[in-house]
């Protein structure tokens, strides 16, 4: 399928990923991109992003029938509303927030709401900007889907396809479902990676090596954006920390107690999960 | 300086690499191995990481005026002992293990002692083997030398050019230095990567990403190496240890609290340090 018009609100990383991939494939005639700074979007159109670059939502949002907010999470449902006013009567509405509930919430229950599909595509970087795009960002990462009970069959097979055209793969669950398990797999990691960083005293820096720089990379990441992703997960993020602590306590308490044995055990139930990963993706 | 018969004693990821290096740059002589398994030893020399493989100290060791000892840090004192019985009376001895108190304490005092000089390389991966190996391992990469209170300044001043010949940059430190710092900047790193991993369900392993799997890729490091380390170091990495769990008491108050404005903060600070180190280490 072919969309007509797909308006990309936010045109860094992901949503100029996204733009460089339907316009490399020819699945949307038009590609136009929404955001306050005209310069980027000038750089975003320079970079094959998107065709055209607007700052008023009047202007992008007429005649799509997609729209993807790529803003941070917080902006996302106001985003979304106002692509509404000036949309097509049947266009769909998705996003690429990295929590889902806070946003899914906010917009279900409203009419718009039944034409909003949350999404969440596992796929990022510590860059971030327009010029760190490509349009092979998503390609065999996962892309979590968020219908609600007033979701349309349809609507849902529309956005499902809209991701596997960008060369993900998809897998449906509800908001809270996600969020719970994204604060054990992305945003426990960030916070470790920070914490870590924060543990390590200036004088000492030039002492870390690889297993320093792996474990902190993340930590480089924006951390206005983690704040708000921080902010809209925190009931399960707080768990997630809770649960990595009881995890440390029985660390601390086999080092304690000398029990070289119970460390070694550690070892092997954290190297056994890692393993089943092993180099599936690599960055930097 | 040209090394008449350097002895590496365990020829894997490092030991191997030493090994390449000389034999490429033609710094030694010769360059032979030790070890136990012959096969090793000879996939070590296919790989050109040695001149020859022996399983014997008395073959191996005669006449070397250099000794490096790669094996894993508990057996370093008893095969560098077992050495000086049969290389060159002249001959210097190094290592290259991650721990440095005990082994420099356990060989301190001895006449051997005097001719043992610690060194720590920070360069690895989570690979092993001598499949790995390369000859520029070391390459802009930072070496720890532990001397003591009875170690020759011209000796210090030998086992310095070596790493240096290797392309590596030196530090002296104590030993007691080194290992506070390590634990820190390698230890913890170490087990916050296992313990990341242990807090992740099998059945959300699906939804990691590239940050989950940078902050856990040295979970996958061998447990039975890392037991030893941690072992052999655990007053520093139990304090470490201690220190990040205050840390992560900060995290939880912060998030429990909603206070948002202090996770920025927090995130900001991971930041500020984590920019410090850039991409200067990539891996896998």
């Amino acid at each position: 399928m072919t969309w007509q018009r797909v308006c990309i609100i936010g045109v860094g990383l992901l949503g100029g990923s996204i733009g460089m991939r339907l316009r490399r494939d020819k699945t949307a005639r038009e590609v136009v991109g929404l955001g306050r700074d005209i310069a980027k979007l000038q750089s975003a159109v320079k970079h094959g992003a998107i065709d055209r670059g607007f700052d008023s939502f009047e202007q992008a949002c007429a005649e799509s029938d997609l729209v993807v907010a790529c803003t941070p999470v917080q902006q996302i449902p106001e985003s979304i509303r106002e692509a509404a006013r000036w949309a097509s009567p049947q266009a769909l509405f998705t996003d690429v927030g990295s929590t889902k509930s806070s946003i899914v919430t906010t917009l279900d229950g409203s009419t718009l709401g039944k034409r909003f599909i949350g999404s969440h595509p596992i796929a990022g970087s510590d860059k971030s900007g327009v010029e760190h795009a490509t349009p092979d960002l998503f390609v065999a990462r996962l892309v979590v889907l968020t219908p609600t009970d007033s979701t349309d069959a349809a609507d849902l097979d529309a956005i499902d396809r809209f991701w596997k055209q960008l060369g993900a793969s998809t897998k449906v669950m509800s908001a809270a479902e996600h969020d719970q398990a994204v604060a054990i797999t992305s945003h426990l990691p960030h916070i470790l990676a920070s914490m870590m960083a924060m543990a390590t005293p200036n004088q000492l820096i030039e002492m870390t090596g690889t297993g320093w720089s792996d474990t902190t990379r993340i930590a480089a990441g924006n951390p206005q954006l983690w704040r708000q992703i921080l902010e809209e997960n925190h009931a399960p993020v707080l768990r997630a920390l809770q649960n990595f602590a009881t995890i440390s306590r029985e660390w601390i308490a086999a080092i304690e107690a000398k029990d070289f044995e119970r460390v070694e055990q550690l070892l092997i139930a954290g190297k056994e999960i890692r393993d089943t990963v092993g180099n599936r993706y690599s960055s930097s």
